[in-house]
């Protein structure tokens, strides 16, 4: 029976020890804000990583002690009973290096100068997050994960875990996500970073000194990704063209007929004037709220960079020659961010250096978000999926 | 054989007689910039009309009498001996009311108030251009038109003549555009709007009295078009991963191989790192010099508002039942901001309400960008398309 993790509470992690990071520079004390779920087995071998994608954090499941409404971003994945069920496994989520939810990023005071790091912050890899991570599984006496696991930003995380630390890994699950970004998928981001960068409040990314922070930019940046997060097909069926009028607003979407209103008139404006508009906004709005700038750009610029095949000369089977985890990828019809196509060349690159994988491509309407909205169909295959890790490490 | 028009020069024509807007409003006088090319014959029947898209102008063809670099943007397409052959048709070209490229529109002085329009310039319709359109035909001696043709939003325009003067349009024809704009449409539209408004340099439309013009909106707002006019598969071919060096540049894309520079080190920062940034950044930067915010906040607005069938209920056949032109309509494969389904709704539609339809959809790698190139099945196929109306006409 499924039932919720409940009320979870962070702990910060301090590491003392310098990281060296693969811009050449290294980060001397830093922290991590870590959630754990279920109980490490005595051989530690139940030990689950779940890497987390662009806007998330640490809390993958389970309600915030300190905000009741602040459910685990993958909380109908991750629970008892559900597909990665903590009564056998032990969940750790981490906020990575940089980002804004506690861990140590561009917010975070720098001890050498006594001021926040703002744009001083190295920009950060997939690889430096892996490192980090690494030291957070050395730090609860892991050796080896039973599955390292992430959809988005956080399947590249989980990829290069089985590349860089190939004995670490039992199994590796790579959901919506790309062995490297096209040129679109930098594009868009590059448009995102411009409208930050561009924000007379940005301030050359100190803007905590000015007591203000970049809002506009960041607005438009989210508003941006939002629609590479949704499908056509998914926008055409909840907004369409319907007029947004000013009642039935439910957190930012329409209450209703997706076609109410479409007997109105025009109200010949720049103000919202669609629904699909008023949703946009909202979700920039909010978003603008609670993310940091500077780590929009940092996270943004990592997706970038990834790109495991690069020092072997562009072959991705070269480059995972040296895994030795069992592969679970599964991509999403409608996933236009990170298309079916993108898992394939994973799948192949796989297979052409001979490593076990399942693949599955859900047929899902939902675009990218898919990976993290509930799906029987993909609910039950990860479930399946973790019986057989579950079996093997005998939890 | 093909030449080109050569030195042109456009007229400004005025329009004394008050325009009834569909907002309600009413356009006092106004002024339009109209360019034509070849010679119309005895009994007026080889003019056609070329509607223009969102950063074009009147300036369809040949080379601006004040500026030789300044070529015609659908040169390729229009002159002697061209698919639309001048040496056979009188093609007229007009600057659209709120564009910024002479015509009335908000950079415009209102003559109410001495003052650019600025904000107070109302907000147009497809349904508002057409009919000025209409006066520049009447003031030309022009009762039916051999044809009206556009892409994209010029497409609409095409459209919206055969729907409301059925009588003066002879063939219409429609290329790589869509009967509405879909919620993603309207999505990427409302971005660019949001990137514009919020720039702090915007001053509510009335950046004129500023001294200043929204730079950093417009540049993001192109930006997000830009990703949208070409492929996936063409910014693939195009840029890749490649990274961006100091050489090799001109006008903004990379001379060369797209894979050169892969071997060369990141450099860890938010400057341009990888080509298609460089491309991206060099159009929007090119795009704020010359055009104007309040002129693309109207355009980007008269294309979410067109839905020629929304006043019938949704059904497009209905709106269509009282043409009579035949119909051309394009698509291109790998255009994703109006794709080939979209023409076809147009084609079903038509054919729904016993229409005259041809339709082609073209294998074209270059995204919607692929009606203003020149491609040789796509050239021939609107070539001998128009040596039936020039048959038909008798020219």
């Amino acid at each position: 029976m499924e039932t919720s993790i409940g009320i979870v509470t962070p702990q910060r992690m301090h590491f003392a020890e310098p990281l060296a990071l693969q811009n050449g520079s290294t980060l001397a004390g830093y922290d991590l804000m870590v959630e754990t779920y279920g109980e490490l087995n005595a051989d530690r071998s139940n030990a689950v990583l779940v890497c987390h994608a662009l806007n998330a954090s640490h809390h993958v499941a389970g309600i915030a002690a300190d905000n009741p409404k602040n459910v685990g971003w993958w909380d109908n994945m991750v629970g008892p009973g559900k597909p990665l069920d903590t009564n056998r496994f032990f969940v750790i989520g981490v906020n990575n290096l940089g980002s804004c939810f506690g861990s140590t990023g561009p917010m975070s005071i720098d001890d050498a100068t006594g001021s926040p790091y703002g744009a001083r912050f190295p920009v950060i890899t997939v690889e430096d997050w892996v490192n980090a991570q690494a030291r957070v599984a050395d730090a609860l006496g892991i050796r080896r994960f039973a599955a390292v696991m992430g959809g988005s930003l956080g399947g590249m995380q989980a990829l290069a875990w089985s590349i860089m630390y190939p004995e670490r890994v039992g199994h590796c699950l790579v959901i919506a996500s790309t062995p490297k970004l096209s040129a679109q998928n930098i594009a868009f981001n590059e448009v995102a970073r411009s409208a930050i960068l561009s924000d007379p409040d940005f301030h050359g990314g100190d803007y905590y000194a000015h007591g203000v922070v970049p809002r506009r930019g960041l607005r438009v940046a989210r508003m941006i990704g939002h629609i590479t997060y949704l499908s056509d097909e998914d926008m055409a069926t909840k907004f369409g063209r319907a007029l947004r009028r000013a009642e039935a607003l439910v957190d930012g979407v329409a209450n209703g007929d997706a076609t109410a209103g479409a007997g109105d008139g025009y109200r010949f404006s720049f103000d919202v004037e669609f629904e699909v508009e008023s949703y946009l906004r909202h979700q920039g709005d909010k978003f603008a709220e609670y993310f940091d700038a500077n780590t929009y750009l940092l996270i943004t610029r990592a997706l970038d960079y990834f790109d495991p095949a690069r020092t072997v000369g562009g072959d991705l089977a070269k480059a995972l020659a040296h895994t030795t985890a069992k592969y679970l990828i599964v991509s999403f019809t409608t996933d236009w961010r990170f298309a079916p196509t993108r898992s394939r060349e994973i799948v192949k690159a796989l297979l052409d250096t001979r490593r076990t994988v399942s693949y599955a491509e859900i047929d899902a309407p939902h675009g990218h978000d898919a990976f993290l909205l509930t799906d029987a169909r993909y609910h039950n295959l990860v479930r399946a999926y973790y019986e057989r890790i579950a079996e093997e490490v005998g939890v």
